[in-house]
């Protein structure tokens, strides 16, 4: 088997910096975990406080924490520095091979959707953000590793793409177009909702958005770990 | 412009982990950075190694500290904890959108390649790796973000490969029958030098073997960030 995890994130039109952060490291009993915070305040702020988080919970991650504790902690100081002021969304999905398992935890108002062929599903119990209160809870779901998995993590910019317009987007049926077709990669996944949010937006992006997904294929081929990473420079002085 | 990264990574035959470590994170002022660690002692201490020395690098820089200083500080930890008795090499590449450029540190005495068109330029200057004393400099390289720039950087694996039957990997020739094909991706540059080097060692390698591909292009595309990451499963029960 194979797990196959894409990545696809934009700024918000005419800011420099997505307040979105998203970083994939290695579990330290095998496997990575994909980690994603939205700071809701707006432009610098927000960075400042999703890379808070990120870092926090990537911190625990490394040492071996538990992500529900992860998240729990990172939702504490959160709570702690700015009194429910500043909240902040967090997605974590880990690949964890030490359980076998995959293993999402979610404190976001979007739901998450997990597809296995023609079943998609939309997780939508409540979930609440990091930092409105003392013990938040994250809302944790162990999913088998098995071929045909396919699960769809985002930012509210995705939900909120085309609103002020009256044209919102119908994440579901985009995803489950996108899966008729025959195998798409997580990669092509990824950028047709993101590409389909932006043109609702009228390549004005209302809000950072991210995209994320991760797939599970029953691949036999080598043993190596492949990792790639596109970077757009705008705007540089040279 | 975009900055493109590529990893392949393979561990030791027969051991199910590899010892290097490698993590892409985000800096706090705009880019990334590529981190590779190569602890130098074997299986799962080389790994706990490589893990300590990449951690704690990834959380300074998060903070904004430089990459020297945080290659030292990971340098002087190590020394105060192992005594010079365990060692590890350590390669950060870092795009920092602040200064427009690509910063390359380097404590380990595999060279880097840096290639623009067809000038092939071999960075061979004496390095040595975290831990061995006090006082470890790293080895900086700062270059300009410019299209047509290819960096490789790679793990002692890659140079061992083929070795024990007397048949070393020439790397330099090799990225230069790659990059004499038209325009071949990061992707394509990695998994060439890599499955080069499992061949000669007769696809049992003799050890982990990391190579990462930093490449600038000129493309004007849309202004999506993408990252995708695929992570082979061995032996699972089920």
């Amino acid at each position: 088997m194979e797990v196959q995890i894409a990545v696809a994130k934009v700024s918000k039109y005419a800011t420099s910096e997505s307040g979105d952060t998203l970083e994939v490291v290695e579990r330290p009993n095998g496997g990575v975990s994909v980690v994603l915070a939205d700071g809701q305040t707006s432009g610098r702020g927000a960075k400042a406080v999703s890379q808070m988080v990120v870092r926090r919970v990537i911190g625990l991650l490394a040492e071996g924490v538990r992500d529900g504790a992860a998240a729990r902690a990172a939702s504490d100081a959160l709570f702690t520095e700015r009194q429910g002021k500043v909240i902040s969304t967090l997605n974590i999905a880990s690949v964890d091979l030490g359980s076998e398992t995959i293993v999402l935890t979610l404190n976001n108002p979007e739901p998450m959707f997990v597809c296995r062929g023609e079943e998609i599903d939309c997780l939508e119990e409540e979930s609440i953000p990091l930092g409105t209160s003392r013990n938040v809870r994250p809302l944790i779901t162990e999913l088998a590793i098995e071929p045909g998995l396919t699960i769809v993590i985002y930012t509210d910019g995705l939900t909120h793409a085309g609103k002020r317009r009256g044209l919102p987007m119908d994440i579901g049926a985009t995803i489950r177009s996108v899966l008729e077709d025959q195998d798409p990669s997580p990669q092509a996944l990824a950028d047709t909702l993101l590409a389909q949010a932006v043109s609702l937006d009228e390549n004005r992006p209302a809000d950072d958005i991210s995209v994320v997904i991760v797939k599970v294929i029953s691949r036999l081929g080598d043993n190596v770990r492949r990792m790639s990473v596109r970077l757009p420079i705008e705007g540089m002085g040279r």
